[in-house]
């Protein structure tokens, strides 16, 4: 079966652990899709992500001829394709020029961006929205927005770092340096600290344990869900998108992430008319599980039509 | 004088105690002004709505036959041209459909905004800025949104609604139902009630007097200015605007106001190499002192080539 004439993207999730490329055609559909472990460092990076797309060329029916799109964590210089503080991956002190690199080395046109954002984009696909926050909830916490089909970055790339606005004078040291930021309630490494377990995620054995009706794991819960309601109140405060989709790493709990958001929401807005009538609980999803939010929106990147569907 | 082939703008803001009424060249220069009183309730708003703009026409040297821009208060229905819940001006209940009951009396078109927002569009003329964040600090405290030249209004029109943002589990319970709103800190009645004066507004009783030295006044000041700060610190890592112009009541205080503020975000900023790094302090003006800035806005609004300059 040959396709040579479909619109497809290519779209690359580079992570600390794996890097997932994936072939996605207009449709949002994924027609191929590899995983190789990320060999860490600049080098080990480029090497890794051209490996990928060797791969996808080998495996995939259409001719990958059109640009590729790279999520990747850290601060991302968009307009040079360049990245740094990505400390997970062994990129720190200097930007990495990945887009000069891996278009090099590809010999196709390279776009780069941070991967909250690339998942944002991924998430507008899914919801069918084009106007939505994407909240994502991995090691930290941090939003992506698409305001009116357009990805919006800010002024110094701060768009959605709502991880760090302070909600409670008395709350625990970010490692921002300040103290009491959402981030330090809702977020992977939140959890981690409020609830160590062994083999699992945090997450897993905190809902679960909470299902099993310990009161310590609610109460742990209770907190967290709050703190995760309290930054989609902030977002829809400021922003006010009808669509919110939660993602990252504690988003694999899926439904029931969803619904602890959904009744801390309604708890907040129980003596609050005025925040009942925005009806933010209504507005909530969650990326499937195990569904490829980033790699999907990186493949639109490098294809910006297919964000005009 | 006549300038028959000018483009000028009819903008009206209509307040609780005075509405204001201007001609505005797309140069952003004021040509004509009218102030009346504001007759309250349905009848006297439009009543007086529309002696303002015939006494505007029978003053200017321009031919004002284009659409009219209103601000007003209040929850407004911008495709309806309808208004609500502007308590102080004696409409409350059922929408008053402001738009076609004025446009009736005038016979040319009128849009109908809301003052926050309207101020929004006349503080983008002001600082030639089209992507920023106008922050109302008046009796209550409300944001407008400008990104990439449009007016962000939100879903159901609560952008900008950040005055709802709690950031204090212990604080005072706010009008809005929530507990430690940031407009139970970082308002005019926030600041009458830390500071009750007599015949003189809170602010400039209060600024006066830690301007004297009183220790007590440095207290409240700082206190109001951190609240302040820490809604420009929300919207900054939300949408990361480049510009934040402090409008509203409050803003007459004009320099001190500005230096207060953008001292408080310095000094939240002293432990946080991240937050230190967007130099939010660096992005503040204060419009002028009396600066008609939501009559402008609402110039613009029956104008909106006028935004586009």
């Amino acid at each position: 079966m040959t396709s040579e004439g479909a619109i497809v993207g290519v779209g690359l999730d580079i992570g600390a652990t794996k890097t997932l490329g994936l072939v996605v055609g207009s449709d949002g559909e994924i027609r191929a899709e590899v995983r190789e472990p990320t060999e860490p460092g600049a080098e080990g990076i480029v090497r890794t992500a051209a490996r990928v797309v060797d791969l996808l060329r080998a495996t995939s029916d259409d001719a990958l001829v059109g640009p590729v799109g790279v999520g990747i964590p850290g601060l991302v210089d968009v307009e040079q394709g360049a990245v740094k503080h990505a400390v997970n991956l062994g990129v720190d002190g200097e930007w990495l020029p990945l887009r000069r690199l891996l278009s090099e080395r590809l010999g196709v046109p390279v776009v780069v961006e941070n991967d909250v954002n690339a998942a944002t984009l991924g998430a507008a696909a899914l919801s069918g929205a084009n106007d939505l926050v994407y909240l994502s909830i991995g090691t930290g916490l941090a939003a992506g927005l698409v305001l009116e089909g357009r990805l919006r970055r800010g002024a110094q790339g701060a768009a959605g770092e709502i991880g760090h606005v302070p909600v409670d004078p008395a709350g625990a040291l970010c490692t921002c340096g300040q103290r009491g930021c959402l981030e330090t309630v809702a977020s992977g490494s939140a959890l981690a600290a409020a609830w160590p377990s062994a083999g699992e995620p945090a997450a897993q054995a905190l809902f679960a344990a909470a299902r099993a009706g310990d009161d310590h794991a609610i109460e742990v819960r209770t907190r967290f869900a709050a703190g995760v309601a309290a930054a989609v109140r902030v977002l829809g405060l400021s922003v006010d998108v009808q669509t919110v989709v939660l993602g990252g790493g504690v988003a694999q709990l899926g439904e029931p992430l969803l619904d602890a958001v959904a009744e801390a929401l309604r708890a907040q807005a129980v003596d609050s008319p005025f925040l009942a009538s925005l009806d933010l609980a209504g507005r909530l999803s969650v990326v499937p599980a195990d569904y490829p939010v980033a790699a999907v929106g990186a493949a639109m990147l490098g294809r910006p039509e297919m964000l005009d569907r």
